[in-house]
């Protein structure tokens, strides 16, 4: 790999790659070669004649003709020169094999909108920031999981084709099953409470959850990576915060030690390991501060809108230094029935939202697991116990109290890498209106 | 939890989990809780009156109401006590507060049929055995994503839903798509080859798949955890076996070292970590073999059949006392048209199938790279390269030599448990009859 020339000695190495950029000069040529790793230059001083003209020798030919985009294998002298802006180091060239050669128009330049690099998102990833996101992206999720492992938690796959909707029947993709129909999971809810009643103590899952949503927002996607948890024997919701700060630490770190330096480097962003614990504000309390602020929320609702969750993360960024608030305890009326309420006041619900640099990353929550009270705030919001099958089974045939999150990854990673769309660090964004690539 | 008990010294203890049983004898009751971690006895010596006779106090009457299933949370005196079977000690009770109470009839048994206990999966997985089974899928999933990101791998996240057909149309889910059609993934065979050509390098994915076969055998289902990997660069498949390899023995020995003792306690089995390299035999081979064994493979086309299969795991058993073995080279005429064909021989595949104790888990190939190869191979296939689309774009644009493998992660454990059908050992089995619970 490129990255690990640099470690090298001078001599003969062997390397493969795709070309960047070729400089096809008189007496010389110059090849930006690129891997996943990094890039490297490659050179190629033309042979002259004895009357001092330019022989059209190998791999002279080769790179004259070299399309950007094609891959080639690469052998020739490594040397170190510190005048070599490319990481001090240049290859000179003995020979090149062409792997693929590509196709000399390239579709996309660094200026195409972004609908047009989705088209291409094949070639729009070849560049060196898309590639860093899903390094990050990979290094976020194994530190999460590394966590949950030494942890002792289970980790699971919940199915995606569901006889029935999940939380409600808006929003669902419907699949031809066989003489039936089946539901895409909206999330997998329902299935970690299962797990609960399983006994299977905390939980987790990465997978996909789908949602027939027809709304063009840069924060919405009809397919998306959910990160869930749930864990068993909680006292209330603050539980679960707590285990949702502790990932976010250990997945901020891991970004931070590993590519914090690239990061800066390609995105203009400082990775900040949020310190613990983060701020909680009860909704309520948040509205009143978001108002003194000067922004009254415009809705009938008990419900944060998105400008009252920049204001209020303005609000935590400026008091607190923070670029996380939990915003706790969110109305029953706004909140769904499985959310439990706290002892003596049905009007709130032991839940809440996770923001992150002014936007809403995560929803979690203490669930209700007494059969007699959730089956009454079912009822309340207009459900039908028959309706919930066996989702109240659990309950019947019991369950520990227990809490969890779901968390949207592209958000996470939008908002880490101060993008404006989670198109950007999408590997294949799946919208009303995009199947494809 | 329950497991930490026995490291504790005498003395008071705090403890959560389900009621196992409960003997509630005339002058004492035994109740065995458990949790997730394991079991432990409690005992509770009636109080007598003057008399002699028993007093209905507290936790004594609660322990008599006491449901099969109900979750509960006890206070008493932690007892080392070698005579008591459970792990050497025993829990005295103080206290015992109900947190759900179960309905007293569970609807399983021991001898329920498997199908039975599908109904019921929530109950059935309670069994300190089907525990287990996630426990170790856990590990096994965990030191494959630890081997994969300490070697430069990006994890993907593939969509499920796309615009069309992956590899064939049959077998495809169906889903309204807001005014048009999507369908479910097979596998994500586009998107890893699609990341090989933004030169991501090295990639993996742990995700669904999706299969609408109608098939009812033991080994198939049509939604199942996938695992795959690709990678750049290779030579042959014989690159893409060694990755496979180094993963499976990876796995193993992370069960093995964790969940060793359990497995051989509860399912009998010894973990085998399996030696490198595992045996390779061309599958054109493995046939005159199995036939030298007395078994015609009854098949008009070129390939193995399942008894064939077992047959070829017996004798590389005999022979080399493995329980892997990879066959390789199969015909082009049962390969798709992107496996690559060796130089010289147009008549077989850089390909190979995975048997593991007699049943497949894997297929791996190295895929063709070269447009005009590949063009000319899916014409040979009956395919229109117009149909093919956005996938041969990856080859126009550059690409590199490469190859990976998908594996069902459910056939693994079924086979390094000694089960008999992937329904033990898939969280919520997904079949043409059961989209429940």
């Amino acid at each position: 790999m490129i990255k690990n020339l640099a470690a090298l000695e001078n001599g003969t190495v062997t390397v493969s790659g795709w070309v960047d950029t070729v400089r096809d000069q008189k007496k010389v040529q110059f090849v930006v070669l690129r891997d996943e790793s990094g890039a490297v230059q490659l050179v190629n001083p033309r042979t002259t004649d004895a009357d001092g003209v330019v022989v059209a020798d190998e791999p002279a030919s080769t790179i004259s003709a070299l399309s950007q985009g094609s891959f080639v294998t690469v052998t020739g002298e490594l040397k170190h020169d510190e005048r070599v802006k490319l990481g001090g180091i240049e290859i000179k060239l003995a020979s090149m094999e062409l792997v693929t050669v590509a196709i000399p128009e390239t579709p996309i330049a660094a200026d195409s909108s972004l609908d047009k690099r989705m088209d291409w998102r094949f070639l729009d990833l070849r560049q060196p920031k898309q590639n860093l996101i899903f390094r990050i992206q990979t290094t976020f999720e194994h530190a999460l999981r590394t966590y949950w492992v030494e942890h002792d938690f289970v980790e699971l796959h919940t199915p995606k084709l569901m006889a029935s909707a999940s939380e409600s029947r808006a929003e669902l993709f419907e699949v031809e099953y066989f003489e039936t129909k089946a539901y895409l999971a909206q999330s997998p809810q329902f299935f970690k409470q299962m797990a609960q009643s399983a006994g299977f103590g905390k939980v987790f899952e990465v997978g996909p959850a789908f949602r027939a949503d027809p709304s063009f927002t840069s924060r919405h996607a009809t397919e998306f990576t959910s990160v869930d948890a749930e864990i068993s024997w909680i006292d209330s919701h603050e539980d679960v915060m707590q285990l949702h700060e502790e990932l976010l630490v250990a997945g901020f770190a891991a970004v931070k030690a590993k590519h914090g330096d690239e990061v800066l480097a390609l995105f203009g962003v400082e990775v900040t390991v949020p310190s613990q614990p983060f701020p909680r504000i009860p909704l309520a309390e948040a509205k009143e501060i978001v108002k003194n602020r000067g922004y009254e929320v415009p809705r009938d609702d008990d419900d944060m809108d998105p400008e009252g969750e920049r204001q209020i993360a303005a609000y935590v960024a400026e008091t607190y230094g923070h670029e996380f608030v939990f915003l706790t305890d969110y109305a029953a009326s706004i909140r769904p029935f499985y959310h439990m309420r706290p002892e003596g006041d049905a009007s709130v619900t032991n839940s809440y939202d996770l923001i992150f640099n002014g936007t809403e990353i995560s929803t979690g929550a203490q669930r209700e697991h007494r059969i007699d009270v959730l089956v009454e705030q079912a009822r309340e919001k207009g459900l039908d116990p028959e309706e919930l099958g066996g989702y109240l089974d659990f309950f019947r045939y019991g369950v520990p109290t227990h809490g969890g999150f779901g968390m949207g990854l592209a958000r996470v990673l939008m908002l880490m890498l101060h993008q404006t769309s989670i198109r950007e660090v999408t590997f294949l964004f799946r919208g009303p209106s995009r199947l494809e690539p």
